[in-house]
């Protein structure tokens, strides 16, 4: 049945999908801040290209996807919109905020490693593709809108990359088909992250000694 | 008449005006952190490049021009410490960074857009390259001197760069020739920019429910 | 003697060690965030390869070599293990910062300068590339964790790497040969660095008039 699936397009839509959820919780973060619908529109964009945005950079991958394709862009920017109209109807913006989050690290740390793994790259430079991919458009988000960043937070956040590009590549490497193992490791990184959210799991901070 | 102009000297002139009101803003900027001659050499040349330097990372447009051509880094650490000095004797440097920076939005965002269209982007993504150019040279100072963004205030700024963009594509389109679309993006988005700092002109910004 | 010692191979081993000590820099301002040990990982590693990033993108040098060549990444993702460990035992964690970052700004200015002549730049944009290449990693850092700059401190700290990639580059052209070129220019930073550090020196920060 998977065999019947078109890949690429699945992946395609995926990574809209991931795109799309990365631009709501930064038309969110937008609201936190009170800016103006021009100012979702700009945070939301960022947001869901960015990390994509900062791995093409690095893999040299010019001039940018969304450069020739303006379907991303157009996205976000209506994704952005929608936000700012609805966003005051939702009962909890700082809950969906995080489980877009959620869904779009989940999403991205595995097309990222899957598309260093087209590059050549060494494992652990395409765990780390996983993790820019994911991260980099939320710490930009944040850095702009003067968060706190997500990464000081507790609740495993690069982990829940980390974990879900390694899986993705370990699927890739035993040969079970692309589709198995962008699966297993979207449900991997996603079932970590809720878990780390639903009961608190996190890492032990670092402890400064003796105060 | 018009015709009489060489262009493409034209647009070469503009840009380094642009690029050196915005290395005046970035300069302004580190004198509010009190840094020393070579902060301000720092933060002026990435307020004047930053923009476009980020516009031509996404289009590939590599080795970067300012690496090619000195004149232009030349030219921002020139006006950063003629600022150093100048800086102590204005009357109001809250003011005249303001108005540096809205001329330099004025040039970036059409310049930005002429460059997209050149490279044959789709309009909304020239409109973006327009933002893009005008903004995050912006956005880039304000992040490093740890300011609030200028885009969370009001005043149309992220709006001013847009329009400005899109009438630049309007005359463009309407084949009015270079110039005349050159000047009428600018005009409209200084017109609009002054406009909203002069009457405190606001797009509404968004209100959290019930609260 | 000089002629003796493999020049390529001292360079490569000179930036591992730079992007060592900048990486320990990092590691040690998560500890200061208390962050988990991946939160370590990736501010170690973004503040290791960060300058020499940022630089390559600007010359267009494309893709990474640490996409290439795993090293890098694998260098930085160990010592900031380390450092995570060995943290609670250093004595002064925060001098042992400032002193591991004097070691990486020293040598990354010269290299950075370096870089940029063996590409043919002119020699203002050649100490910019070792501005570039020694403190963007420390801003990204510092953005990254929500400090204040290290920039907007006093102790000479872009001072210090125009002194070195200008020593670097008057050495050089001067024809003393590489090694004697890049050992000045880190020589004459480091001492500054350690000077300024040592006994406070700074440039005169901004003062506002009258206030």
């Amino acid at each position: 049945m998977f065999e019947l699936l078109d890949l690429s397009l699945l992946v395609n839509w995926l990574g809209l999908f991931g795109i799309a959820v990365f631009a709501v919780s930064g038309a969110l973060d937008a609201a936190r801040k009170h800016m103006d619908i021009l100012g979702f529109m700009l945070i939301g964009t960022l947001t869901g290209l960015g990390g994509g945005t900062i791995r093409d950079v690095l893999l040299g991958k010019l001039p940018m996807y969304w450069v020739i394709d303006g379907t991303y862009v157009g996205l976000c920017l209506l994704i952005s919109c929608i936000t700012y109209f609805v966003a005051p109807k939702l009962a909890s913006r700082r809950k969906t905020l995080i489980w877009m989050d959620a869904i779009g690290l989940s999403l991205f740390c595995v097309t990222g490693a899957q598309i260093a793994v087209q590059e050549g790259a060494a494992p652990v430079i395409c765990v780390c593709f996983g993790v820019i991919t994911a991260t980099f458009g939320g710490i930009l988000r944040d850095v702009l809108c003067g968060f706190d960043l997500v990464l000081s937070q507790r609740e495993l956040y690069v982990t829940n990359a980390v974990v879900g590009a390694t899986v993705y590549l370990g699927l890739h490497w035993l040969g079970t088909g692309e589709t198995i193992a962008v699966f297993g490791g979207f449900i991997a990184a996603l079932a970590l992250r809720s878990a780390a959210i639903i009961w608190g799991l996190s890492l032990p901070a670092y402890q400064s000694p003796k105060k």
